[in-house]
């Protein structure tokens, strides 16, 4: 396909975009293409205007009365915000802290619910600081870190596991893991699964009520662009609710924070996973944010996260393998996430490149260039111009 | 004295006052007198246009680039701008998460650095997140914990004690602990202490490396003025950097984070402290509001803090005692911090009424109103106006 071919068919297929309208909902400077919203999703008008209001009104003006009038209820707001993303109910999502603590704080919830079992299951790929959390809870626990690659995983489950935990896209290459059969394998030698979901929130359909996962956590400043450090989420299933504990035991878990009891008594629900003081600004950020998603169906991201993905995939087979671009990523859509990985010797500089002319992507060692697709503001056209310029600027190098 | 005497004497005070012009740093509403410092700070105008330029420039423009243009950097940026405010060097003091994680942090270090320990001292009236975070350290490492009242602590440290936690300033009371004595007699007994500074920082005097601390955490959004729910920080000892280490091992603790290996290498500093991403909106909030500290010495801030709530205390024993007002605070300046609370029975119902003309102050369980009063923003007249409001509204009742 020719560069023509390829503009002609992107103008095809972004004129029938049913979520051509979301673009809109952000404000990506001209002249910016981005695509690194699997890393830091970009400004959308909502969260300006809530910022705004949030630090005239409810800080500078309302003060400290804004606590009651609003911000306690956030991060119980904000998670069932972003429940019908991931396929979970409401009051089984909170909103708080980041990935990392989260993780620390449902595994350790998840060893406790299995004190007989001696070993702590993880993708030995998976974004590093899951492996140095997971690494952790098992020392503090005594218990076996067994790190092995996804597709490993559900061979070196056993009646010893007590948990398995594992990123459902691959930071990486995008791959999307064995999902039903990891959770199915767990659960079928009595273990618990925890899914990270940094890289599927806002981007791959999950469903974590149909396939009765226990805990999931997940990244807000992404896909779902709640801006730069933006909480995490916790989700626990409602079964385990009564009975999961966890070690970051603060007052925003207590079951009554304003009594100010010497006691610890955890709160009823999801909330036991909170701690402290909620970080308004950046939870405000994060659920003006989620607003890009209304009228939206995950469906319908899905599908346009797969047209742009396989385009870019296309183009990459007639215009930069030729160039040695090497693909890092799945060539089945069905086993891709929503960024695509290309391998390159001068990678970095490439991508150093197109940020000097506002085309961001990201780089990570030793080769690999990432190119994450957002269905919300991403366009086939877009991938043209990045297709085209990484050809330009690989033959230059 | 009377009301008429007062506003003469508080005019004379706020006409010598050095720091008079650190108000114009703040944006407060005009009408709104504010006594809630101690729980959150109001909002500095550098706050304001620093979170802007963050949210216009730094994220819609830079996006993902501003990682490494200034982002990375802010967790010891800010962390070295709160330390000249609490007797620290630079690089001992790092902004990131809440207080209660921090605390699980920082208790966990030091029980691993005194594995032959087997209790943790209390103050059992700290402020009740303390006592749950270290109710859970003790529970997982196996150890006892001895809450008693501030005044008995020194009396129950022994050579079981593994470490000391209290707050520096009492929550409710505002009570200065014996800061100096309770650190001299842990380490005389070979245990380890930890401050919490959450009602110290930016108001109280502090001198952590004079005393010889070993670990403290804090709270950026009362005195510091960091905005509702800005990062907390950490201290550590320099002496104890190289063997402290702490649970909550994420991605950003690591000695290069984007090298992104298997294996955890905890970083060479305080930065191995830090766990997850930081969140870049408060942080900036934080830092900015800091600016608010330029050119001001904590002896001025103290001396005006001890000026400010003395005349609090004088006009309370002329105006509110008669009325049925219990002072809840010492009535020595030396033995207070920056708050006053005051008894009273139908306290809660009078700072709901103070709230409604924009006098905003708090109220704790059972029957204590606070009143805080911040060195950079509240003036001798404001004092004079609150308690004329006391005393009308409680005769009403």
């Amino acid at each position: 396909m020719t560069f023509d071919d390829a503009l002609a068919k992107a103008a095809s297929l972004d004129a029938a975009d049913s979520l051509a309208h979301a673009r809109d909902r952000f404000d990506i400077p001209d002249g910016t293409s981005y695509f690194d919203g699997n890393s830091l999703g970009p400004l959308t008008r909502a969260s300006r205007e809530t910022i705004a209001r949030t630090v005239e009104h409810e800080w500078r003006v309302r003060l400290i009365r804004s606590w009651k009038e609003d911000w306690l209820a956030m991060p119980s707001r904000v998670g069932d915000a972003i429940a019908p993303l991931i396929g979970a109910r409401p009051g089984t999502t909170i909103a708080c802290d980041n990935t990392s603590i989260n993780l620390h704080k449902v595994l350790s919830a998840a060893v406790k619910l299995r004190p007989d079992r001696t070993e702590i299951v993880v993708d030995i790929d998976n974004f590093p600081t899951d492996i140095y959390i997971a690494a952790s809870v098992a020392e503090q626990h005594g218990l076996t870190l067994v790190a092995v690659p996804a597709s490993e995983i559900i061979g070196v489950i056993t009646d010893r596991t007590a948990v398995v935990t594992a990123t459902h896209v691959d930071y990486r290459s995008a791959r999307i893991l064995d999902f039903a059969g990891i959770t199915a394998a767990a659960h079928a030698h009595g273990a618990l699964i925890v899914w990270d979901l940094a890289h599927s929130a806002g981007a791959v359909e999950v469903d974590l009520d149909g396939h009765d996962v226990d805990f999931a956590v997940g990244c807000g400043y992404k896909y779902l662009n709640g801006g730069p450090g933006a909480p995490a989420f916790v989700y626990v299933a409602p079964r385990l609710l009564a009975e999961a504990g966890q070690p970051l035991q603060g007052w925003w878990g207590h079951a009554e924070p304003f009594a100010f009891e010497v006691d610890y008594r955890p709160a009823p629900g999801v909330g036991r996973f909170l701690t402290g003081t909620a970080n308004v600004l950046s939870l405000k950020s994060l659920e003006a944010a989620l607003s890009a998603f209304d009228g939206v169906s995950m469906a319908q991201i899905r599908a346009k996260s797969v047209s742009l993905t396989s385009f870019f995939v296309e183009l990459w087979g007639a215009h930069l393998a030729p160039l040695g671009f090497s693909l890092a990523s799945p060539r089945e859509a069905s086993e891709r996430g929503s960024h695509v990985a290309l391998g390159f010797p001068t990678g970095e500089g490439l991508v150093e490149r197109l940020a000097e002319i506002d085309m961001v992507a990201d780089f990570r060692p030793p080769d690999l260039m990432r190119f994450g697709f957002a269905p919300l503001y991403n366009r086939h056209s877009d991938v043209v111009d990045l297709v085209e310029k990484l050809a330009q600027f690989a033959s230059d190098h």
